[in-house]
């Protein structure tokens, strides 16, 4: 019997990675129940990040997630590989973010109301067309819905730490993260679609938001990139119209929080993007093939940038 | 003084059209209240076809609408250029189209019902991408449409009366009209943009809708291009999911309608593509430099086809 490499299934979804990896029939690889004789790991980060340590041979962590930061708290071993998947959440993210634009401008809550009251009675309102949308991040989720909002008609601001132009073209104008007020300034929708790190925490604060006027505002990258205080106080200022947030600094956002009884925002319980298994198995088995054979994996996580 | 051409205003939003028209400043044109001293007629078609024969002296109709049935029809005079407003829908369609086809797959009204609820209760979706969209109509509405469909990874399938793929590229594949059942047997989401005329009339029907398979049903065309029995039986069956619709055979929709009180129905007012004066007054006012320097003019309608 040849050598075989164990893999750890932790997920809130185990079962349905366990079917598909078995459909997968990948070569010398077999499934453990024990934490110990494990090389590999397919996991949730949140599940993973508690019992870390059980892992004595770990050498390589798929996360079925895009979002690492449960796993790249300094306090935490980092002596592995760590992937994440990438790539798949682009269409995810673009129709969330086009989709409730498009709700909120054409008025659709209003009709939905009117139609129960039998009313007929048209509303103005204004296309996206020729509206500024300044994304924070450029990506392959930012690129994505850059394009996508580019095809609808919507002017395109790239930010990120760079300042430099995507090769791919889908920003009319990129901007360096500290020129954020500058595109600020010009914004009729604005969406965060970026990771928690140290230098993005809290970047959406009361400071920033006060460079809107009236913008639409997404978060659908992490909740902790979006200071609550500060975005409570940019809609009390119209600076805000409309909050649409996707992530929370506590998910699930406890029962507790204004946020939900506020009409000026939109919750929704972390489903921008789903990772939907049959794509994650894609990336994991790709992965694994060229683990097995000694090449660098694709999406791997840098634990210094967090991302 | 040089001699003048008058025009008439016959407009639901006249006021509007007067003050813009005045901001135009056009050459050689006056207004007047007087329908026997008009040349040019700027026309909601509704409105004028009730006074058509007043105009004595009429040579050209500038209707502020993309639909013109209501001046069409054979009973009414036809010695007259007529021309209509074209290529300022596409957009405004797109948006309707796109945005209601993610409220529905992104299940926004289930989540604005938990949020009442302070529920937090993620949803399995599936996404736009890889679903195919039938479009009933291949000019500039269905074309716009078509683009931004595929711009969101949709398989975009056209209908039009040659079965000749457009210059554009947008559309994946295009079939005959005479073929109608073989595009609906692939289709997730089918969209009449086809206005009214003897063959597209009640085109719509039982047994055309039979074809489909819990597709989502949108009518932005003209109301009298789907039998409204037909969608019910349809709905009834669920070869048809949902039905979005913003045109109807009688409008405003009568209270008594069945379909108000329908959950698979969402009304809209006829709002999918407002014609914004704005824009009206731009193709007015290229057309009327035209005809008066003798130009032939852009968007004219053919009485015989009626569009």
């Amino acid at each position: 019997m040849p050598h075989s490499n164990q893999i750890f299934l932790l997920s809130e979804h185990r079962n349905t990675y366990k079917t598909l990896l078995a459909e997968k029939n990948l070569p010398d690889l077999c499934l453990t129940d024990q934490p110990e004789a494990a090389q590999i790991v397919l996991a949730d980060p949140p599940l993973l990040s508690q019992s870390l340590d059980e892992f004595s041979q770990l050498e390589w962590v798929q996360s079925t997630f895009a979002g690492v930061n449960a796993l790249t708290s300094p306090s935490l071993r980092q002596d592995y590989t760590l992937t994440n998947v990438r790539g798949i959440f682009g269409p995810l993210i673009a129709e969330y973010v086009l989709g409730y634009s498009i709700a909120h401008y054409r008025h659709f809550a209003r009709y939905h109301q009117q139609q129960q009251n039998k009313q007929w009675q048209p509303h103005l309102y204004t296309s996206l067309k020729s509206k500024t949308m300044v994304i924070l991040g450029t990506g392959s989720i930012g690129g994505y819905l850059g394009n996508a909002a580019k095809a609808m008609g919507i002017k395109t601001i790239g930010i990120n730490r760079t300042g430099i132009p995507t090769p791919g073209g889908e920003f009319h104008q990129t901007f360096h993260i500290n020129e954020l007020s500058k595109a600020f300034e010009q914004a009729d929708i604005v969406v965060n679609t970026l990771p928690s790190t140290p230098e993005t925490r809290q970047l959406l604060n009361r400071q920033t938001l006060s460079q809107l006027n009236q913008a639409l505002l997404f978060n659908v990258g992490r909740g902790d990139v979006l200071d609550e205080a500060g975005l409570l106080f940019a809609l009390k200022n119209r600076w805000v119209e409309h909050a649409f947030l996707d992530v929370f600094e506590q998910e699930p956002l406890s029962v507790e929080h204004p946020f939900w009884k506020l009409p000026q925002v939109t919750i929704t319980p972390h489903i921008a993007a789903l990772s939907f298994p049959e794509q994650v198995i894609e990336i994991f088995a790709d992965n694994y093939l060229r683990w097995r054979d000694g090449f660098s994996l694709n999406y791997q996580v840098d634990f210094e940038k967090g991302y």
